[in-house]
């Protein structure tokens, strides 16, 4: 049984994405793509992805349920700009049961990005309106995170045993801002070890004919994660097998995968 | 405040995806747009998608959380393969609290179906294996779907309020069996009316000037939601606004919509 394999919980982060762009299908969301790929690398486990709409309830309800979900780890995307629809901080605020307040080293970094843009004529004046300043709230207890390409702010939390790191919606944005501040904080969360996984084509088309392979394949490496992928079905398809784990010694863990990948193709061979 | 917006309840829909692939950032999930945008379109309301684990427990518990937040709709799609990873019909079986069991119609299906592969030469045999069967094992109650590009059937299920439809994972599978069978069948689910959405450039470039503006829109169209969008950030950029809305009455959301573009573009004119 896949599902009885015990997942390391100390491993468990989730990626919340707040837009209702995503829940009208108006745009793709690559972002919790690319920061699962992060954090899996990484050696986190992503659990789950949740995306909600730009409203404060439904914000802070899904932080309140990720954190009850006993998660280390949080990381959200989207509405962190200067229009009242902007309401991610405001929904995580409430999820983890604080205020808002204005954050001095965010309004600084606010003060020099618009003088920056107004200097450069891409905005008419360098002022901190109302709606500029808004970026500057963060949840209380929280640290902003700079942002290397446009103004908002991300913003770093801890909420009991969760760490929760928001990250602005515009691509760009997003991953200059993890890779470049929120990636070098995440590294002492998390215990030695990694994620590997070998990934393999199995010269079969037919995915019935393979599972009782992978059934073997399961109980002789109870520890780690076996799946097969079809990328469409009947003739011509080539299953592709993804063996995967977590360890507690990265060149371990890698080799384990390397060995479970060997034996499978034994199989295969033995069952043609 | 754009929180404050009542949203209609009765077109409340959500989108559940089952795939460790999403979930380690191997696959970008681009089913859930492709579902959101043909929901959408149709009047229901996405309020949130899931992308949970290939794990009874997880998918059960997803599905569990979705009726208890009133969904009349859950829309999950994947895992419905032959291989013991392929776990969303026992998870869905499990949130709803009933059991499995075989379902004639849909081991006829897979035996027209491996049938024809067998005489195609796409696989070795035309038995119906034990793996091929599990694909037949419905939650009680569920109505197969047929699938036109695969072998694994669909399911339609009531759980109480809500109407769950399971749909495969491979795009060209998912989209086959949405359009040509699940859609049909939503139809008559829904009270009339539909929604609307009009998306306009409104030439400004400044998210924070914008604002104020967007604001007082809000505030007289009260019952529409208004969401500015900015791909990237400062110079060169062009911000898009979308109006958009539900309506008893298709005609009269249209012209609610527009009427709200054209004060927009009255608003930007007045402030530039």
């Amino acid at each position: 049984m896949v599902s009885s394999l015990e997942l390391p919980a100390s491993r468990r982060a989730e990626i919340l994405v707040v837009g209702r762009e995503i829940l009208q299908g108006r745009t793709v969301d690559t972002n919790s793509n690319w920061l699962a790929r992060r954090l899996t690398d990484s050696g986190w486990r992503v659990a789950r992805v949740v995306s909600v709409d730009d409203r404060v309830e439904e914000i802070a309800e899904a932080l309140r349920e990720a954190i009850g979900r006993g998660n280390r780890l949080v990381i959200c995307t989207g509405g962190l700009g200067p229009t009242s629809d902007d309401l991610t901080l405001q929904g995580i605020a409430e999820g983890a049961g604080v205020g808002l307040a204005p954050d001095d080293g965010a309004l600084a970094a606010l003060r020099d990005c618009y003088a920056r843009l107004a200097s450069q004529g891409a905005v008419q004046s360098a002022e901190l309106t109302p709606e500029r300043r808004k970026m500057a709230l963060l949840p209380v207890g929280g640290e902003p995170l700079w942002n290397p390409v446009g103004a908002a702010p991300g913003c770093f939390l801890r909420a009991g045993g969760t760490t929760v790191v928001c990250l602005p919606g515009v691509p760009a944005e997003m991953k200059g801002m993890f890779d470049g501040h929120a990636a070098p904080r995440l590294e002492g969360l998390l215990e030695a070890g990694r994620f590997a996984e070998e990934s393999l084509d199995v010269g079969m088309s037919d995915e019935s004919a393979l599972s009782p392979l992978l059934d073997r394949l399961r109980a002789e490496f109870p520890d780690l994660q076996v799946k097969s992928h079809a990328a469409h079905f009947g003739r011509g398809v080539r299953l592709r097998v993804v063996i995967s784990g977590w360890g507690g010694d990265d060149e371990a863990i890698r080799k384990r995968a390397l060995h479970a990948a060997a034996r499978l193709r034994g199989l295969v061979e033995g069952a043609l």
